[in-house]
């Protein structure tokens, strides 16, 4: 089968022909993949820069959807399926085959048509669930307002809907005059643009006038302090994902100790391991309900991956990802 | 009776002549103050700087000794007690007289004689609370060394010797030469002068090297992120009292995310208030056997209050507390 393998980490991706590989038909499905993203994590996944590293040679790719091929329930086989990978497994999406753990595939309704409108549902659990996990955030801190940068990224906008849907106020801050309409199109109680001349003004002030409580920071750098020293009591800094090389500075102690504001990041394998399976079993049935409206992908590019193209369509997932995900298609 | 009174925060304080208290004999006692501490929390309360601003006027002072005045069981008038205060009641401990919430107090074994040493007594809560909260932290994260800067202070202190018994590392930092030996005296297991050339290096290779979880920040500033930055996974930055208007600074998102370490604030109130009264209790007991080991305290000097020296003692007690507390005297 074909597969996107990591040789080294750090290194340029080669699309090797390597086995299919076995499955444990106890716990595992074998997939089919017909399509897979590329999202940050796995372009930091590859190049070795993310929290967790695999024995090598590994597999790039932590989600996608596809066909189940094998599976110790014969009925299940064809099934249209989403999956996603964990620690405990050496494989990735971006191959023609992925032996999923039962718990990590949401097998879809059959009546789904393999028209070209299939891609639409490869990326089930990296943004979805970031944007469920953050909800989680939201409801132990019983915030009523929360604040994000990069708003319009996948996860970003992801959050605003499932916010939204929730009567939860988002403000959203963004750096293209551009974005602002889109995202109160899908929701976003308030825009802010961050290359505006009295962005720092306008933020601290639609922090206070609304409570906001929560600041989910995939950027680190210069505003950070200034959100956080203006949260309600009892706050949180979320950091997580996407991450600038910037660093949090301007944190004023007095706030973490008379206002009991905290500082955390968010690991979505860590916190959704953490769940027990019957809340795992809710979330992923909110995903599926939703994959098409809440959490529906934009997509920016599919593309049937080869050696030439591979390791630019990393360079472009990374830093070009505002108009939407680029997609590998194992289909063709 | 005396009382030190504070009419608007951050003015002038004045020793005023006002009525003894009420008190509810089914919650209280009324403690004859004997002796009362200038702790660096008590200044910045009468400066309005603390966490929680009272009605005014107020009284200054959040734990002393004394002797049992008033009590609803009259076989406990006379008893020597260490008490505290707590957000509910508008009193102070810088007066004759201070109406205490039972469960604040701490009755001692009547055979203490009232001599001179009986201002060893005077300091129950604040530092040595604050330090079995910080080993409660401790033991939520499994560490096996702790960080702590400001190391000579009460709590450093008491700290360095709570830990020492329970064979947890401890790295100090300290800003004067001659306080190196002294915290190696009481247990501490690295020294570490802050003022050495090669100060960066020595922190860094110690907390490695000693797998340091846990940093008791009470100074903020330039330290802090490299501190945080090497802590073992899962660590904890705890911002807490006595600060410096340093911010903290160079908090690597990395760390927040993928080492799913944390920075939080430790109040010393609402850490006691979320405690069950069973195990508000066993602090106590802790406290009250160890009050004159590990939970001792340094005293500088004991003065009785008066309009022209109150002020000066206040801001002593801020600035010069490395040798000891300046303690109120209320016995004469």
């Amino acid at each position: 089968m074909r597969a996107i393998q990591v040789a080294r980490y750090g290194e340029r991706l080669k699309l090797k022909n390597v086995d299919i590989p076995k499955f444990n038909p106890i716990d595992q499905f074998l997939v089919k993949i017909c399509y897979a993203p590329i999202n940050p994590s796995d372009v930091y996944y590859v190049k070795g820069l993310y929290g967790l590293r695999k024995p090598l040679p590994t597999i790039g790719g932590f989600e996608g959807c596809g066909i189940i091929a094998e599976a110790s329930d014969k009925s299940l086989i064809g099934r249209n399926v989403m999956c996603w990978a964990d620690d405990s497994i050496n494989y990735g999406t971006w191959a023609d085959y992925f032996p999923v753990q039962k718990q990590n595939s949401i097998i879809l309704d059959s009546k789904i048509e393999h028209n070209n409108q299939f891609d639409q549902y490869c990326s089930p659990f990296i943004n979805p669930f970031t944007a469920v996990g953050f909800l989680d955030i939201v409801r132990k801190l019983n915030a009523q307002c929360v604040v994000l940068n990069a708003a319009n990224s996948a996860v970003g906008r992801m959050s605003i809907k499932l916010f939204n849907n929730q009567n939860i106020k988002t403000i959203a801050i963004v750096r293209r005059q551009e974005q602002i309409q889109n995202l109160y199109d899908i929701g976003a109680t308030h825009v802010l643009l961050s290359t505006n001349e009295k962005f720092d003004q306008e933020l601290v002030q639609t922090i206070k006038q609304n409570k906001a409580k929560v600041f989910y920071d995939a950027l680190g750098g210069e505003y950070s302090g200034l959100i956080f020293k203006n949260l309600e009591n009892s706050g949180m800094l979320v950091g997580y994902g996407r991450f600038s090389n910037n660093k949090i500075n301007d944190i004023d102690p007095i706030d973490l100790v008379f206002k009991q504001k905290e500082i955390k990041g968010f690991w979505l394998s860590k916190w959704y391991e953490q769940k027990g399976s019957e809340e795992q079993q809710q979330i992923k049935k909110l995903v599926e309900n939703q994959i098409t409206s809440t959490f529906s992908t934009r997509i920016q590019q599919t593309q049937v991956p080869d050696d030439d193209n591979i390791n630019e369509l990393i360079k472009l997932a990374l830093n070009n990802s505002g108009q939407g995900k680029y997609v590998l298609d194992f289909t063709k």
